[in-house]
Order: structure tokens, then C-alpha cells, then sequence
């Protein structure tokens, strides 16, 4: 029988700067101890070791070893230096314990498109007033600030701008300073206290388009936002293309990199000229994009993801600075490349994982991000699987006979009635073409009037008239099977927007490829369709999409249109909040060893299921 | 009374790579286990905790809290992933140590001009071989390295270039790869088994002149060595005149650091064009030089060194890439930059103390660096004292009449006796000037055979007749008070070359300036001239004056001539030992707060003090 006496303990300690000496019994937390007695140590996540706020300097004791919180929230410097999170280890006795002033508490914030988010950038500020330099003090400038930092933030080494910075402010140095920490470094220092002036800018690279968002890291708002065709267009449309390039020698990887740089450059250059801000007072950056194009802007060739066994260079995170890639903000900004889960799964993806919460949702939950290549993801509880799918371009207007991409003069909408055809055109201009939405509307709405087989098959004319003699009409021969006009000019005819029966081919082809793909990670994961609970469409077309059509053509299992949610730019989205806070960052950087990744090309029976998944649902 | 039976208790662990299990008494150190049982765990200090070869991987225990010489000799990086020294630590009982294999080997060789050097460069190169890439394993190249590396190195991260070099290289990283590690980074991945190349530059930065030496650091030779004078010469020859100009504004602090930077530049393509080392095989660049020297390499603005109180930006060691500084090797080179004293006690005189030994010589030695700042530093057992004399240009023959730089045509050498002058001339030339081994040695003729009066007077002709009256024919009147002919041609008779009285002044200044705070130090110090065992000089001019003509004039106090040592280029000698040793860097980073820096501007009756070290001794 097991005695319920309990010997209690009482073990002593210190809390510096208060100075007060605390007893309290053996086995207490150091964060229960702090705040059993009014010690205003910062905690967010309330002891769960996740949020980081908690850290004390050990003194006086022995160091506790670190354990995985520890090494996850403080840098190596810090653990060195004997920083530890006050909520993972007891209070030793006689220990002193040192707890930050003056850091910036975290705050739970309402962003600009994120909802309420937890603010805890990597960037911070600490303002710092050394003691005075005299002829009996010749101490150098870096060694008073540093021995003011070492009580707040621990030992953190400067950049070599940093030290450039402190040169120039000369003997004002005296009258305090602001350190400005980023990526473990310190990358500045400002003359003053500047401490409520600190911005970073959020990158999405896309294939086809980058957004860049100036945020306020003090208030969590976004102040500018600016997007711009990734100047790599010119090489080729999809990631395919591109590496095509890079594969002519390393002079062509130089050309794409340079190219993506500029464009990111014009954003910059863009937002802050809109704005206040100086160039000097963006000290991070976060960048999210498919695996190819980080590569392509961090420089390192990609073309060995093109071919076979398609491995990337690297899938960890990347940490790099402003200066090393020439964009023009500070030169010792923090870059900071999203993690990848594999070569066609990449950072933009885990990003829109981060902030659809995706491994954390109620229910299984497939995310599509719909472009050039599909990436899918599938939540299985609290499983993460997840596949890529090459759409090909028809999704973007591309390689389809009167495809245009989404601008204006696109025929963005289709209704079909009763003999006649309704169309929305962009800006309502003149219609120039067919963009990816118009084509599934288009499509959807045939199948659902009967004049699209579900093998995919265009009616002619002659079969279509029992079903709508008006419609009938409208469909002509043509070399590739008939086509359909959507929208005809009598004073123009040669301006005629059809819609071909190649180009129908053309996206099953598409929806085919990224619906085979949700079915293997059905399969995969052990469920079927009526398993479901959520469909996420993602990205500029998914976003953009309408649910009843991308269930009529069969791009996603039917799921009921309203268990399907566009969530817009989710991978820019992910990219603010690795920005704004560490612990968002902390999950991005764990979510791809979460991910169980499926390759479509090792799949046994795929052929099979590829021609299963081209095929259109029988409409209702 | 203590009883003398020791209960011995065995405690158990396995080493790997061997997979070799051992049991031992318990508070055996690992290094004692691995070593009692033939494990080759490293060490070249015999378990003193200093050379840090010893460190093994802790697994399958608590990790010990690292001690100080953990911190000293192992990366962060490396305390975090859980490395320690197997020296420092007793066996813990089921835990497994992994110790590194295929790490070169710390080695004792016989280095150029260096005598025996502990050769363990902070530049490693570990060759791995991953496991395959395959449609089945789409690890990512870096990640497959990674896992090879961890057991071996620890966590390392790569630099952006270093994941730039490693995707060039393609499919063939499965064929083996050598990662090269400088500055707890790898900076450089190459194809194929390279550890056989690997090559560094050590440099001394003069104000005057620059000399570079490229080193091999797997057998510790200096395979070429180059110099050329400081581009900065335009500027100004000193540090002062060379501060005058950074305070007009940072752009100058930008010209002349770009000066600086392409005499190096110049320098390293020398070296490299000598030789069949490519410039991306240079993985680390180290420089010592004075305050003012380094702090304009590294583009800080060096002006607040120039007015009271003379404080610098930073006197910590500094380190940077190669492509920050815009040098021509790998970009992700280490570039290491020692640490200052003070103001004017800088990283050339660090290096002279390390390649001197100074604090770990026997008996009480005075090392002075004689040029333009004249740094002097006072070793009385092993206490170090330093101070900073400004010498002024004399000694380097500038602000002397018929002054030049040792260069051709230069009277380097004067003899006098019995009524004739010899004068030995640089490369045997037509006599051009007097430099300022010439000067001393003139200065000190004259003072033995009593032309000049130990107040520093230049007899007349007339008072001259009765010691020597050829030599007295040779004093000829001018406005100074004086000059006396050192050389006259007879056909030019515009070609002659005088010593005038205002040339003697000069040099009573610069060797009074010195010769002060020798004085000022030893009475700090508590020592007489006859307590001191030993003068060294170092230092361009330092190292070629005559010992005699050194004590004659009283440059340095009269110790007797065997007992003065000259080193040559000490500091270039500390900056090559901090290249090839780390041991040797430790000890550099360790020396300034080991040195009680004395501002002579601070001392109180220093006008006294150089009054009396500006008089000459009476000859003997």
C-alpha cells in the first residue's frame, strides 16, 4: 500500500530585476513560482512550453539541460548562454533567475486577412542606454551595449552592417540606442528609441504571379501590398519550363534568379513608396513558393527536380539575408525561406497548411491549391497526406484555342437557359477569350444540359437538337470534333469565342490529373467520399472557382457545395503570419515531417486511375 | 578517522562507431574509457580540455551541462546537439558516445618561419557519401549529406553558397561530396573525395604595408606570400592623418576602405596566380592590424578612435565573408578579424604577443612595435601591460630633411671613425637619402664620438676641431643649427646628404615618444632596467635597427645588446598561427583581457616623463 504523506520541500530562489526572493515547494515550475508571487514573467501559451515568452537567465545553479522546448524557442546562443523556459523546468535552490524587460509582450492581434493572430514576430527591438565612455572608461562602444543587452536578450552577435551602423552614430551612441534582433543576429542598431517602428514584408512567389505585403511587426497591420507577373514569365509558363531553362547551363539558372529578384525588387520599391517607411526599417522578410521557385530565388539550381528520381536540392528552411540575394532593404535583413515538403509539395503549400490549420481542423479535409501543378492535401483527423498533380496549364486559360488568362475582356462566367447563353466578361468589355473559370463554367453547364457526354464527348449538332434545338445551333464542326460558340459578334464574326471540343479534352486532362490525385490520397488515407467533410480550394484560380461547377465536371468528389470553401491566397496568407509570429513559424517549420508525401508516378495501378478520374460525373 | 575502502561502483556505455561496449569504474572520464579500451577518441592536450579534439556525441543520458572548456571549444551548434568533451565528463551509466571519425587528425609540424605549430585549422573538410537518391527516396540531397554528416561533425548549416555549389554538382552527389566547414558554417560543398586541398591567407594589415601569405592548411606551409603598399597611402601616412579624412563623412570612410580592400584584392590574385590554387580552395582569410586598420577593412568608421576618449566601436574579434568584404576567393569564406586591445593597442600587437608568447615567457621582457604609433607591451612574470607611444614618421624616414623610405638608394648603414664616414647604401646605389636605420646609426656615431651632446645639440665646426678635426669639417652652419655631411660627390656637389640638427630633433621625438612609455610602463609595473631580462622589436623598422644604435640613443633602456631580439614581422607571424591553430586562436581571442592597457595621456606627469626620455644617455 502506497503512503499518501507527502515530505514537502521548500527550495529558495531570486528573481532579478525585481530582486526578490521567493520559497516555494520542490517541483514548481519557475513560471508557477514567478507567478504564484506577482514576478511579471510573460507567458501566452500558459506553460505549454510552446510560445517562448518565458525565458529566464539561470544563474548561481546548475543550468538544467535543455529539452525539446527549450531548444525549439531559443536559439543556440541563448541555451549556450543559459536561457531556459521558465515553464519546463522546478525552481532549483539558491538559483537566480533573470527574466527579459523592456522585449515587447506578445499580443494577440486582429491582421488584415488573418483574423486574430498571436504577434510575435523574430524581429524585435531593445532600447539600450550604455553607461557613458570617458577617458576611464574607454570601453569600446559594442562592449557597454552589449554588457546593458546582456540582462534582456542574452549574448547575441552583430552583423557586420550592425557594427557599420553603431560606427556612424558616434558619440550620440551614449544617449541610448535601439538593437534591432532578427534571425539571432543582431542586425542593427538606431540611434534613439525607435522601438515602435518595426516592419517586414510577406512574399508569395507564384509561378506565374508574386504578392509581397509591407506589415507593421508593432500592430500586426498590413501597410502596403503589391503583386506584379514574376519576371520569369518569359522563360516559360510552368515550373517545367522553367527548369528546362536552368538545364542549359548554370549562366540560365543566374538569368531566372535575377529574375524573380526583380520583380520582388519593383514589390519593394513599390510598397515603400507608398508609404513612410525607409528601406532601412524592414529588417525581415518571408518568402513562400513552390519548391522550384525558391530555389530559383535563393539561386540554387532546380534541375534536378525535373527529372528522375526528382530530388530537390533542400527542403529545410533557408535563412539567408537581404544583401546576400541584392534586394533593397536593409542588407542585413532576415530572409527566411519556408520549408518544402518535396520536389512538387513546396513551402507555398505548407504555408497554406499554416493558415487553413490544416493537421488541426475538425473532420477529414482535402485542400486543393488549383494551378499549372495541383498540389492536394488531405486531412485525415489529425494525418497530413498529401500528393502533387501536373493540371498543365488549362486551369490558366493556357492551351486552350481562345484561352486567355484572368483580365480583362475574359469570359469569366457561363450560364446556360434555355436555348440561350449567358456570359460575364471581365471589366464587361468586348470578350476576348475564355479564362480557366469560364471553361469550367462552360463545361459544367453543357454536361449539365447534356451536350457534353459524360465520356466528354460534344454532341453535334444533329444529336444536340432533340435536347435544345436553340443550343444546337450554336455548336459547328470543326477539325477536333465541333466546337460550341459562347458568344458570337453579328457585326464581327471573326471575333467568335468557341469553345472546342479540344479544348473540353484539354481540361479533363486538367481536372482529371488533380482528381486522380484527391482519389490516391482517398485510397491512401482509407476513406471514401461520404468520409469527407470539408473541401479547401486555394489559390488564384481555386479561389475563384465555382463549387457547383467544380463538382459538376468532377474536379473534386461531390462533397455538397456548400462543405467546399475558397480561402483566397492561403499560401500568402501562411507567408504574413511566419512573418508576424514565431510560434505560427515554429508549426511551418514542423508541418513537412508531418506530411506523409505520396508520389503519383510510384503509384501502382495510376494509369488506371487517371483514366477513371478524366472521366465527367453522370449529371444529377 | 577516514576509512580508505572505496566502494567501486562499474558503470556501463558503448562507443560507436565501433560498437564497442565497456565498463568502467564510475568518475572515469570518457576520454580515460574510450582510451583504456583502445577506442581512438582524439586528443592532443592528454585531457586537459584545451584542444578540444576530444568531443564525442552524448546519446542515450542526460547530456552533461557544459563547462567552460565545452563552451570554448565547441560550436553552439555543437553544445546543443548534445557534443561535449570526452575529457570533461565521467561515463554515465547506459549512455552511448559517438565519437568523430575521418576529421583530420591534430598534428605538431614545423610551419615556415613559425618554428612548431599545433596545426588544427578552424577549416575542416569531411568527405561523406549519401545514400542514393532513388524514385523511393526523395530525400533531398542536403538532407541525405545531413544524416552522413551528424554523426561525424554535428549540426552544421550550410551558407547559401554552399547549397548553390552542392545543386551544381547534380546527380553526382551520390558519388560522394566534401563539405567544408570554416566558422561553424560549411561553406563549401565539392564533388569527389577533396580533402587533400585546402588552402587559407593570413594577413597583416600595416598602415603602411600590406603582406598576405597563402598557407596550406592540411601541411601548415606558406606556399606564396606577397605584399604592396597600403592603397590608403594616399590618404595620409599615419592613422591620424588617415582619421582626418573619415571625418568628413562616411563616403571617405568608404574610399578608404575600398583602398584597403583592393591592396588585398591585388595581394590574393598575386598569390593565386603564383600557384595552382583556385580561388574558391581559399575557405578562410585571417587579418590582424591596428585598430584603425581593422575597423576600415570591415567599414566601420574609425573616426571616434581620434578624439577623447578614444574609444573604438568594437575591439572583439570580428567575423565576416569574404563576399561582404567584396575579396576574391570563395564568397562564404571565413574572414577572421582578431581582436583590439584598445584604441591603439590593436589586433597586429594581439598577434605579436601570441607569435611572441608573450605572458608565457620566462623572466620580464619589454616587445615594442617601433613605426609610426609605436606600441609597447611590458611583460613582468605573467602580467602584461601595454600602452601606445605616437612615434611620429621619423623612423620610417619621413619629416626628415633628406629622409626616404628603405628603399634603393637609402643609407642604411653609418660608421664613423677616425675622421672618415661609412655609409652602407640599399642595393649599393648612388646615396639618395637617409632612412631610418641610417638615421639611428648616424645619431648614434655621432653621440659615441661626442659631436652631438647628449642634450641632442649638433656641436659646431669650431667645437668639433678639437675631438675629430676631419669630422669636423664635415659640420657645416645652416638655419636648424647645423647639418653634417654624411656624403659628398664631388662632381654633383647638389647630391651630398646631410644630417641637420632639425633631423635630430625629429628623432628625439620618436624615440622619446617611445622610449616614455617603455618608462611609464616599467615604473607601472614596478620594474627597474636591471629587472629586465629581455627587449624585443618588432615591427618593418623595429626588426632591421641596430641593437647598439637602439640602446646609444636611447631608444630602449640599456640592457645590453645580446639581450635585444629582433622578430621581424611578429604580427604577420600571430595572423598565420590564428590561420593554422585554433589553439592559437583561442589564446589570441584570450589575450586582451589578460593586458592592463595604460593611456599614457591619462598619466599624470606624463610632460615630465617625455622630457627626460627625449634626452640622449652619455656615451659610455
Amino acid at each position: 500500500m502506497e503512503s499518501s504523506i507527502t515530505t514537502s520541500i521548500t527550495v529558495h530562489s531570486k528573481f532579478l530585476p525585481e530582486d526578490c526572493k521567493i520559497a516555494c515547494p520542490e517541483g514548481t515550475t519557475i513560471l508557477d513560482a514567478a507567478q504564484g508571487n506577482d514576478i511579471p514573467v510573460e507567458t501566452v501559451c500558459s506553460g505549454k512550453g510552446t510560445c517562448g515568452t518565458c525565458r529566464v537567465l539561470v544563474r548561481n545553479t546548475q543550468v538544467p539541460i535543455p529539452n525539446a522546448h527549450d531548444r525549439r524557442r531559443l536559439s543556440d546562443q541563448q541555451l549556450a548562454h543559459g536561457w531556459r523556459l521558465a515553464c519546463q523546468h522546478p525552481v532549483s535552490e539558491d538559483a537566480i533567475y533573470t527574466h527579459p524587460v523592456g522585449v515587447r509582450p506578445i499580443r494577440v492581434v486582429e491582421s488584415s486577412g488573418l483574423g486574430k493572430i498571436r504577434l510575435d514576430p523574430e524581429v524585435q527591438k531593445i532600447y539600450v542606454k550604455p553607461a557613458p565612455a570617458t577617458l576611464h572608461n574607454q570601453t569600446a562602444d559594442w562592449s557597454r551595449i552589449q554588457d546593458e543587452l546582456a540582462a534582456v536578450a542574452g549574448d547575441i552577435d552583430p552583423t557586420l552592417e550592425a557594427l557599420q551602423n553603431l560606427a556612424e552614430l558616434g558619440e550620440s551612441v551614449d544617449d541610448g540606442v535601439t538593437v534591432v534582433i532578427a534571425g539571432n543576429q543582431i542586425v542593427s542598431v538606431e540611434a534613439g528609441n525607435t522601438t515602435e517602428r518595426m516592419f517586414g514584408m510577406a512574399f508569395d512567389i507564384g509561378t506565374t504571379t508574386v504578392v509581397g505585403a509591407l506589415m507593421d511587426l508593432v500592430t500586426g497591420d498590413e501597410i502596403a501590398v503589391a503583386s506584379g507577373l514574376n519576371d520569369q514569365h518569359v522563360y516559360g509558363g510552368d515550373v517545367i519550363s522553367r527548369m528546362s531553362v536552368t538545364m542549359r547551363g548554370s549562366e540560365w539558372v543566374d538569368r531566372l534568379t535575377e529574375a524573380v529578384r526583380s520583380t520582388i525588387t519593383t514589390i519593394i520599391n513599390d510598397c515603400l513608396a507608398r508609404t513612410s517607411v525607409a528601406a532601412h526599417e524592414v529588417y525581415e522578410l518571408t518568402f513562400v513558393g513552390n519548391t522550384v521557385m525558391e530555389h530559383l530565388l535563393l539561386g540554387i539550381d532546380p534541375s534536378r527536380i525535373s527529372y528522375s528520381p526528382f530530388v530537390p536540392t533542400i527542403v529545410d528552411p533557408v535563412s539567408a539575408t537581404a544583401g546576400e540575394l541584392g534586394l533593397p532593404v536593409l542588407s542585413s535583413a532576415n530572409v527566411w525561406v519556408a520549408p518544402n515538403v518535396a520536389s512538387y509539395v513546396g513551402g507555398d503549400i505548407v504555408a497554406l497548411m499554416l493558415s487553413t490549420n490544416l493537421g488541426r481542423r475538425d473532420g477529414n479535409v482535402v485542400a486543393i491549391d488549383v494551378g499549372t501543378n495541383g498540389e492536394i492535401v488531405l486531412q485525415k483527423g489529425k494525418n497530413l497526406f498529401a500528393t502533387a498533380a501536373p493540371a498543365g496549364p488549362a486551369f490558366e486559360g493556357a492551351e486552350i484555342t481562345q484561352g486567355m488568362r484572368a483580365a480583362s475582356g475574359a469570359i469569366e462566367r457561363v450560364h446556360v437557359s434555355n436555348g440561350s447563353v449567358d456570359i460575364d466578361v471581365i471589366d464587361n468589355a468586348e470578350p476576348l477569350g475564355i479564362c480557366g473559370s469560364g471553361l469550367v463554367d462552360a463545361v459544367a453547364e453543357l454536361l449539365r444540359i447534356g451536350l457534353i457526354a459524360p465520356s466528354g464527348r460534344l454532341l453535334t449538332a444533329d444529336e444536340a437538337k432533340d435536347i435544345d434545338p436553340g443550343l444546337a445551333e450554336r455548336i459547328v464542326p470543326d477539325e477536333t470534333g465541333g466546337a460550341f460558340i459562347l458568344h458570337e459578334s453579328k457585326d464581327q464574326p471573326e471575333q467568335a469565342i468557341h469553345l472546342h471540343a479540344q479544348d473540353i479534352r484539354q481540361l479533363q486532362l486538367a481536372k482529371g490529373s488533380i482528381r486522380c490525385g484527391v482519389n490516391v490520397l482517398m485510397q491512401h488515407a482509407g476513406l471514401n467520399v461520404e468520409d469527407l467533410d470539408e473541401i479547401i480550394l486555394a489559390g488564384a484560380f481555386g479561389s475563384y472557382i465555382d463549387p457547383g461547377g467544380a463538382i459538376a465536371i468532377g474536379l473534386v468528389p461531390d462533397v455538397g457545395p456548400d462543405a467546399i470553401k475558397a480561402v483566397g491566397n492561403a499560401a500568402g496568407h501562411g507567408s504574413r503570419m511566419c512573418l508576424l509570429s514565431l510560434t505560427s513559424r515554429v508549426r511551418a517549420i514542423d508541418l513537412p515531417a508531418q506530411v506523409d508525401y505520396v508520389e503519383l508516378s510510384a503509384v501502382e495501378d495510376f494509369q488506371e486511375e487517371f483514366a477513371i478520374a478524366m472521366g465527367f460525373p453522370n449529371p444529377i
